[in-house]
């Protein structure tokens, strides 16, 4: 999560040609051009244009606040108008924060997202317009759009920053393609341990157990073993781990060795 | 999106006094403090904890980069060590951007966030781990949490400033929890059209295309009714919309109006 942590700049995504299109239209703050840029190669993309822009944007700022997404800024398209950004496009989505007095379909980032692979897939090319930092996208803007897209936050306190709002919707398109598995043991090289490599090490602690006292009403046993068992069922050990209670048991056993102060 | 859009300060959300804490280790700018703070608030969270800041942290420069989030910094809770910020909580999740030599169960947030929202839901307290900017947390601090969770990314380009990372998981919470529909067709307080009033409109327009002569070919006039009801079916229409389209076709057919040149 860190800036350097997670980057393994050998691994080089091979750019997406019809990857969608990042238009930012008459931007306020050449830093922002710079994170939006670095939000968007967080996210798979690289096609950045620019409406009406500041002349000599993006400049040296935008490039340090691009945290090395350079290539997407050399590459951005400087346009005069949000028609001429648009042309090529098939499928465009304005991102807005409010409510507007305009009939016009309005999904979730993760809905146009989803659209958004669908089309990709169809050999279309989308594109996700972002308004101005202080006031948004004008309604002209919108109108050129086939959808609103808002992100569901907090009522009280929506403001997001303009590469924030690009970093979200770039996150929901990569979600929408990406198949990490939404829960896995990361064990590096270790192996899960095999049921009978656990039955040997609770047939261990519980002889263990039953020779130091500990399981000695009889009545009480079985549950006691039971839970006992549950217990390290649930931590999904290794073999590795099953091998270290092993030892973990038999030390406690052994009590304290010469040298060691108990 | 803007900066100001879509706030609406009228819109108290009640806190949620049980929401997920998050907990900064370490942090090493006091900018990322206050974007943090910023981040937690636009995703209805406002428990943060760090742990072992340079002193007087956070500090006027968190403060201004908070963009009025300031009460989320005012409240935080400064902790000597990770065990003491994540102490009261019941269930905690790491951030990490790389992977680790360790065993432990990886989450993606979206999991990670639907896992909170049940563990909330039996009120259990939840808490997100954010390491150092530059190195990430420590092996010994994700050994205090139940699972590790890192956001699906550009593997090579993965760098995520600390708020974004925040902004991320807060995002994934706040939709766990949030109802807005996918899709959803916003027109203000416009009604939708009627199939009638829809038919109507066709009636009147295929009239006029008859008698001007567009759909003079018998043989092919079925199917290009069809193709052009069709058109506007897509549109979803409102009755505003549709009085709108009556209008265009009889000025269509009226021609040129006095002192309106063609």
């Amino acid at each position: 999560m860190s800036k350097a942590s997670g980057t393994d700049s050998t691994l080089q995504a091979a750019p997406d040609p019809l990857a969608p299109a990042v238009i930012l239209v008459s931007p306020q703050l050449a830093m922002n051009i710079g994170t939006t840029a670095r939000a968007m190669a967080n996210c798979g993309l690289h096609d950045l244009r620019i409406v009406n822009p500041k002349p000599k944007w993006p400049n040296e700022l935008s490039r340090r606040a691009s945290s090395g997404a350079d290539e997407i800024l050399a590459a951005a398209r400087i346009c005069a108008s949000t028609s001429e950004a648009i042309a090529d496009l098939n499928r465009v989505y304005a991102t807005t924060g409010r409510t507007r007095r305009m009939t016009k379909r309005i999904v979730t980032p993760r809905a146009a997202a989803l659209e958004a692979r669908e089309a990709h897939g169809k050999g279309e090319r989308v594109g996700f317009l972002f308004g101005p930092e202080r006031t948004g996208l004008e309604n002209d803007d919108l109108a050129l759009a086939d959808a609103l897209t808002s992100v569901p936050l907090n009522p009280a306190f929506a403001s997001l920053n303009l590469a924030q709002s690009v970093l979200l919707i770039g996150y929901e398109w990569f979600q929408a393609g990406d198949e990490t598995p939404s829960s896995r043991l990361a064990s590096g090289d270790a192996k899960p341990a095999s049921k009978q490599e656990l039955e040997n090490f609770f047939l261990h602690l519980e002889r263990e157990l039953d020779h130091c006292g500990f399981l000695r009403v009889a009545d009480k046993r079985p549950t006691m073993v039971r839970n006992i068992r549950n217990i390290f069922q649930r931590a999904a050990m290794t073999e590795q781990e099953v091998r270290t209670l092993h030892g973990v048991v038999a030390e406690l056993v052994r009590g304290p060795r010469d040298g060691v102060r108990s």
